[in-house]
């Protein structure tokens, strides 16, 4: 009989929750809004609420389920249960997260990092089934990473391996990233990061289409649709882009030499655009075994990985 | 009863063999120049008679060890056994070294990088003992890395895991790594880079003791020294060496979380010298719960660690 799991996706603005079988399929999920605004205990309830709603819609009892994964933002300690101090969750200082469901659901549950999780769920289910060694990258607002390393999830001495965003590229890069390590990729390659070279040059007085948006509503698909329509800023900026996230790859290759690593999140709709341009640097720059016996493919979950990850903790 | 093993730790310019009991004792060893120059049929010979010299000093049979590890230099494979194409062997194009051992000593015999051996040699002998996640790196004239995961050396797809010296970090960096890869690790905080820096402010007029050694006679040691008593160069290329050595541990934190980074070769020898400057930048720049989870300490193996974890890749 296939085992049943809940798993829930824990973000700074909503939670996706719900129940998958062991074979990945989602049999029902809810997103709810986090209102993480309102603090730890607020955004617990819902939580609670959102995994209650989740079994009272497939008509299960707690111990008809296998158990609860929470994927959530790090920095968090797996094997403890306690989410530390992610930025984006304030307020949340140490919250021992485990602990406080178990006291409300009698299941085993387990915590992880959002993009280990993901990780895990591409493994699984995704773009990695079969591949023992891959690195699976998510490029948006932020950038996050997981390993899996001989078939199983690699956490690291306290759940924070593969925080592959945070690595510099370049020791003298700018200190714009809350990681306090400057040059770090995400810092050069996110999403955000795409916006913040877009302003510079605009507030620099460079001539561009992009000068039509208000500056605080720039987003990313902002600067890919302008490079789409041939504006030389944007195509010189997604050129750039391209370029770093290859810099990263090369060095993912030269830590894990995975056999594959796997890019989603939000950039990776960008793939036709990116691939090309990014897989240039990583000829140019690679160790040849190293870069010979990986491939770099788009991530195939959608926008549940997160969610799935978060339930395969469980399988 | 205590098994023994055979161990050849193979560089580019000497072959040290010797018998090592299962506690990492060395019985017996021998150091024979590699004579690369003569190619690779000339270099087998030579560590076969190093092999049966070993055997027959400690009176063994081939049947009484239980095998024989190499290490050798990369890019190599360690499931096929074969040598790449190393750039200290010339003329080493994929050479079968395991198979070819093979048809005159009948027993186990493994391959490996020898900076992953070295890795292996501390995590079962050295500072990595009972450590599960630990990384080994190598300074010295390169730059080599091991990674130990959940207590195994990993060695990814295709045994080319951990090339710590070969990640970037800093992009736009000096191109004078034969890896291909702008500003790796190893073309900044090599020996070898360290020399380069030195002749480089030379060249450029710098006042500094060191203009009095002749230039293709200058070494690391030289400028350590020149530290020591006080020389503003030498002072300012040890301060930087510190540095881009903590630039490298913030992103090995990063990428593998590891309980405990061991630092041999060469310049560990001037631990004393660098350890609170390496330290100050990793304070600086690596993540909290990376940082607080791990200890940076100097390898305990000395020159024999390439023979012993050679030896220990058939324990």
């Amino acid at each position: 009989m296939k085992k049943l799991v809940c798993g829930v996706d824990l973000g700074g603005t909503k939670i996706n929750t719900g129940i998958m079988d062991s074979d990945g399929n989602i049999l029902y999920n809810v997103k709810v809004p986090t209102e993480a605004d309102k603090g730890p205990q607020h955004v617990i309830n819902n939580i609670k609420k959102s995994i209650i709603d989740s079994l009272k819609n497939t008509k299960l009892e707690i111990d008809q389920i296998a158990g609860i994964g929470i994927g959530a933002p790090g920095p968090l300690n797996a094997d403890s249960g306690v989410v530390e101090c992610p930025p984006n969750l304030p307020g949340w200082i140490d919250i021992h997260l485990v602990d406080i469901l178990k006291q409300e659901f009698n299941t085993e549950i387990k915590l992880n990092n959002d993009a280990n999780a993901a990780a895990l769920a591409e493994h699984l289910f995704g773009a990695g089934q079969g591949i023992d060694d891959m690195v699976y990258v998510t490029v948006s607002t932020g950038i996050g990473g997981g390993a899996i390393i001989g078939g199983k999830l690699y956490n690291g001495a306290n759940s924070n391996a593969a925080e592959i965003g945070h690595h510099s590229i370049n020791f003298d890069g700018p200190r714009w990233c809350n990681c306090g390590n400057p040059g770090c990729l995400e810092s050069y390659a996110s999403g955000t990061s795409l916006v913040k070279f877009a302003k510079k040059y605009i507030e620099s007085g460079r001539d561009t289409i992009l000068k039509n948006i208000p500056m605080d509503e720039l987003k990313a698909e902002n600067i890919f649709d302008a490079a789409k329509s041939g504006d030389e800023l944007a195509l010189k900026l997604i050129e750039n882009e391209a370029f770093y996230l290859g810099v990263g790859i090369v060095n993912i290759m030269a830590f894990y030499n995975p056999k594959r690593i796997i890019i989603g999140g939000g950039l990776s709709s960008q793939w036709d655009v990116l691939y090309d341009k990014m897989m240039k640097t990583v000829k140019d720059r690679a160790l040849k075994p190293n870069r010979e016996i990986c491939d770099v493919v788009k991530a195939k979950l959608g926008g549940d990985v997160g969610l799935i990850g978060a339930a395969a903790l469980v399988l």
